[in-house]
């Protein structure tokens, strides 16, 4: 019996941790480097694990205070008995993949740098072996985690298989909430280290950028680790865990049975696998440039897309004659969908690329335009990020409504879906790698400021530099993916809520009524109450955006007095004679990073619950649905516009436009300091916030829908 | 019979052109100034006139090959006969409307300066009174439009009373097509100029605003007439006359009949009537603060809506109890829908206000955050703004279901629509001084260039600069309310544009098949192709600002380039010795304004009629919802962060954080040139391109019907 195939997901993940395993191994077996460089590593190493540790313990309260709510309401009957187990266990996976990526990160930086002595290639294969450990141990303890669900909630607990697939919903909310914390928190410490660093040191005192005078140097390559690894490694456990087991839901739905995710887990293992071949081919010459780097990463992933694609077909056939009925029927509509979402996940790329990337002429006219000052360069940001929303979007679109349209969605509704789900398993599959050229950014980027503040030769920074360049691109083309991939997951959860939702109004003897005074009417036009929701949900978007920036702000003007401060208090520190005083800096953004980060993902988890009190299902699906267009908007604007002002920075930084320290420099400065929580606090959290509201939504649709006022 | 009572309608027109024409009067008797004064505002009078003359010659084309295009679909029975005359003749009030208001606007600048040198209760007194003319000339030349057009329909080409809602509505089309590009190109001139001029002169050369060295001066001037007076006054020309056609469609299906329009009609002359009562008390005292024009202000607002408020009460019972059946019915839920938009155009103008005044906490704290330099004031701006959303979509979300909860529409969907409708009017009703609040402060900014340019004595510069910056507060508050009410309107357009789809889709042949296949289901779960519409309209939205926005970047930086270059080549300019050559900068603005309103206004009308051949009806309804949604909440971010920056700026210069000069004032004339294309070009075009888009779709359904894909 196929179903036992569910073994087969367990192995891939133990192959995935085996290659993370090994890599590190791989990665901990270059030297550190020199004293100063040891020393430099361990600071950062420390501020890390500091951060993380009491961010941890932040979330051990508020995971334990969850417990307890959805215990009592377990008790009630009014969640699943297993939601809070799964509720904390997704929230443990999803800060564990967070963790592991980091610690491995926070050793490969001096090495990195050390490596980077003896050319660009040898620094790459460092920094991006131990970007891989992050990418595979992400898809490891996810597959994992999904596997080892299925078969203990199947085989050992013996739950109907019909109520696995909400079981399982319930965990993404777990996971969500993880993501979310760590996303947020990690984000608002980055940025805001990042921001003061630059704010004082770079633009007031005019020294560059990780001179170890400015006491928030350390701050800043600890937030390189606690937000560009940590906080990412969790948010995309969170895109790839919560896309399989949506995508599962809709299978039931769509009567395909445990085969809707065991096609997923299969999916994953035969990403896990490509993936890893993916990486053989990562690799550059010695005078390579910029441009060749981003080729090499070019090749794994498409290499790792392709053979992923290829696979697909047989799988897929065999998974689905294997079921046989409305399965083996739509099986080469799946496999279209599934190439649809590869595909689809290479396009948006291609277009965070296009506009964040200095090689084309939307980057390339930003930065010209800081010739006429500050002023035209924020506003030709904006404008840019605003544009570049039109093709992800319409990618989107097109995707989704041909994957319904091959999945023979106009007669059977729930294939349709379960076509646009795959698809998003699809675009996830090869996460292994994707991540990788994602993750190896922030080591390179602490690469080089270890070797700045380790005074190696120009050379070594220059290097790391090109590699750090390289990272910016391929950071923005890995938040494309997940928003990109959150935007089918989101469709998928919706319609998961509207089937709760609706046994829920049942159970609770609600549904007539409703049903006749139409206010569980979900059409668009005559049910004023998911017009509201639309709005709602739009505010929704712009409310999250508006604290998490705002927070950001709030953390870094704290640090830019602090560093202020510094400067002015401690006698000889311009002069390099005395050391500032980089504890005080990383306490500051902790403690900032910690205090910020609740209300924004309070928010996102009250929204729901709030709006299905008072405005019943018909509210909420109107607000997720609001939440998921504006925040799938707001994101690729805010990705694009920050990404594209770094790389404007970078572009002049090259030499062009009068170079470093001209005007026109000072003006990018700007420009990217102010796309720095737009690109890597706001932007990447809208994913997590369409999930989080969706999972909440669904976790809760008994408390709602029964004490509801509509 | 009451539907006589539509002379009424007439009769109010005429009050209000009459008001307007002895406020004209009015502001004529005061003396023009001294010769320099004269000379400066005759250069101002005819670069505006230029421009008018310039955009009204494209704009006949434009509307030339509409009229034949629209003409040829009447031939083929795919629109209305009437439409074509009905589009051409709403273009050419709504350009009426501005052209009046310019006119006089360009007269009472220097006059406002002269008056200003007696004291500041007199030059409040002639910029009011040329406001008054703006509104109370779109409310006269609106209500007229629409009266008349009533009688004509109805008693000289005896068209059936079903009919005549529809053809007002394609009327509409003609207003919004050309209050799009009157707010647009406007926008671009103005912005364009007012950037350029900053960036050269008040960031690069130092030297201070209006300062008659600057070459781009007079085209700064001209554009406050040109967006500011004829742009806006084109905007709300068309939120006035629309909210009222939208309405009565709304009527006729609830089954109200010629009352559904004689009510809002009525309903405006009561509005006109009390806006009049309402300037009466517009003065204060010699020795007046900021916050006591504001209060006299308020005090004239607060009147002429108390006053509606009371008289909409025997108004509504008379019409309603006149006409009986289900609108007696509905008499008490139909005034409260009126209070219920009174009171909300009310808190909205509250929100804005709370935002964008530097009275209150968010302005004074976004000043503050220019301590730390330009990026955090950039940041704290977006921040500030995007925060601001929640308050007005709130209010609007509340007052949308509370109209249709208490019009009964849980039992009569129309009837519960018809007081959302009406909500709006209510809203709208006194636009006679609203408008006038708002349209005095580009002639007080005016009058200020026209005092520094005269040299006038340092006193009455700072009078003038006391009423501009009272005019920026009511500024974002007119056009909080011209974005509330279009919320409420947009929905009315939507449910007509449903209603006209399906007879479309009966009368092609194709309702059956639609309704069969689900692609006219318009269940936000169920049919995708709702979905994507919302994307596409999120999209559309984003689209249109970074179009607007680009706009003004590109015009503003040849302006830039041309005032660069001046002050270089003309010897003397600096030192005072030369003229600079005004009429080049003048001639660029006309130039680029012209060049790239094109693209974004045509935008605005291909999109849902390409969405509607491609998707059919369920898309555009689709796309209509999100640019609905998204729309708003841009539009309020831009104008409130616009606003906000622009008050930050005045708040350092009366000497906060370092006064004129400083650091922080350095960073705020920055912030205040990035808001400037957000707060007076895109933002406020939003609610034009919501209601533009709308008529499109319903004017041309027959045509997309027809040919649709889908």
């Amino acid at each position: 019996m196929i179903e036992h195939l569910f073994w087969l997901g367990i192995a891939g993940a133990l192959i995935a941790l085996c290659f993370a395993f090994v890599q590190t191994r791989r990665v901990y077996k270059f030297p550190e480097g020199n004293e100063k460089m040891i020393e430099i590593a361990s600071a950062i190493r420390t501020g890390a694990g500091a951060y993380l540790k009491r961010q941890y313990t932040t979330l051990t309260w508020f995971f334990g205070i969850m417990f307890a709510v959805l215990g009592v309401l377990a008790i009630f009957g009014l969640v699943n008995p297993f939601v809070p187990f799964a509720f904390v266990i997704g929230g443990f996976f999803t800060g564990l993949s967070g963790f592991i990526g980091m610690k491995v990160a926070t050793r490969a930086n001096s090495r990195t740098a050390n490596a980077a002595k003896d050319g660009l290639n040898k620094g790459l294969r460092v920094a991006f072996s131990s970007g891989t450990v992050m990418g595979f141990t992400v898809a490891g303890l996810g597959l994992l985690d999904i596997a080892a669900w299925y078969l203990l909630l199947r085989f050992v607990f013996k739950v109907n298989p019909d109520d696995i697939a909400q079981v399982m919903i319930c965990f993404g909310m777990g996971v969500a909430s993880m993501a979310m914390f760590a996303r947020v928190g990690g984000g608002i410490f980055t940025k805001a280290a990042d921001v003061g660093a630059d704010l004082v040191g770079k633009v007031e005192a005019g020294i560059p950028e990780d001179d170890p005078r400015n006491p928030a140097v350390i701050a800043d390559n600890v937030g390189d680790n606690v937000g560009d690894v940590a906080g990412m490694g969790a948010d995309l456990y969170e895109s790839y865990t919560n896309a399989i087991v949506a995508t599962f839901a809709l299978g039931y739905s769509a009567g395909y049975g445990f085969a809707g995710l065991l096609l997923p887990v299969l999916m994953a293992v035969v990403g896990i696998i490509t993936s890893i071949i993916g990486t053989f081919f990562v690799r550059t010459k010695e005078q390579a440039t910029q441009q060749n780097l981003l080729q090499s990463l070019h090749i794994g992933t498409f290499i790792a897309g392709g053979l992923s694609a290829v696979a697909a077909l047989p799988l897929t056939l065999f998974v689905a004659n294997s079921v046989g009925g409305a399965m083996a029927h739509n099986a080469w509509g799946i496999f279209a969908s599934i190439l649809i979402g590869i595909v689809a996940g290479f396009i948006i790329g291609y277009f965070t690329e296009y506009y964040t990337s200095d090689h084309y002429k939307p980057t390339r006219e930003l930065a010209e335009s800081s010739e006429t000052g500050t002023a035209t360069l924020m506003i030709g940001g904006i404008s840019l990020g605003m544009k570049s929303t039109a093709g992800p979007v319409l990618t989107i679109a097109f995707a989704v409504i041909s994957c319904f349209l091959i999945c023979d969605g106009m007669n059977d509704f729930y294939t349709g879906l379960y076509g646009i789900g795959i698809a998003a398993v699809g675009m996830l599959a090869t996460l292994g790698i994707t991540l990788a050229c994602d993750a190896f950014g922030p080591v390179a980027d602490n690469a080089g400021g270890i070797a700045e503040m380790a005074h190696l030769p120009e050379e070594v920074r220059k290097r790391t530099d090109a590699l750090d360049a390289l990272g910016n691109t391929t950071a923005a083309t890995g938040k494309g993916f997940a928003i990109g991939s959150t935007a089918f997951t989101a469709l998928a959860l919706l319609v998961t809520y509207k089937n709760v939702a609706e046994e829920a109004l049942k159970k609770a003897g609600k549904m007539d009524r409703l049903l006749a005074d139409g206010t569980l009417d979900l059409n668009i036009i005559s049910n004023p109450i998911v017009l509201i929701g639309l709005f709602l949900g739009a505010t929704l978007a712009f409310m999250f955006g508006a604290l998490t920036i705002r927070a950001v702000h709030r953390a870094a003007q704290n640090i830019v007095l602090e560093v202020r401060r510094q400067f002015k208090e401690i006698a000889g520190l311009m002069e390099g004679n005395a050391t500032p005083d980089y504890a005080k800096c990383v306490d500051l953004c902790t403690r900032g990073a910690q205090k910020e980060m609740i209300i924004p993902s309070l928010l996102a988890i009250i929204s729901p619950i709030a709006t299905g009190l008072v405005f019943g299902p018909a509210g909420v699906i109107g607000l997720l649905t609001g939440v998921i267009v504006t925040g799938f908007a707001l994101a690729v604007y805010m990705l694009t516009a920050g990404g594209a002002w770094d790389n404007a920075k970078k572009y002049i930084e090259g030499g062009k436009h009068g170079g470093k320290r001209s005007e026109c420099h000072k003006a990018a400065v700007i420009g990217d300091t102010v796309g720095d929580p737009l690109k890597d606090t706001t932007g990447p959290s809208y994913n997590i916030l369409i999930t989080l509201a969706a999972t909440v939504a669904i976790v809760f649709v008994g408390v709602t829908v029964a004490f509801s006022l509509m």
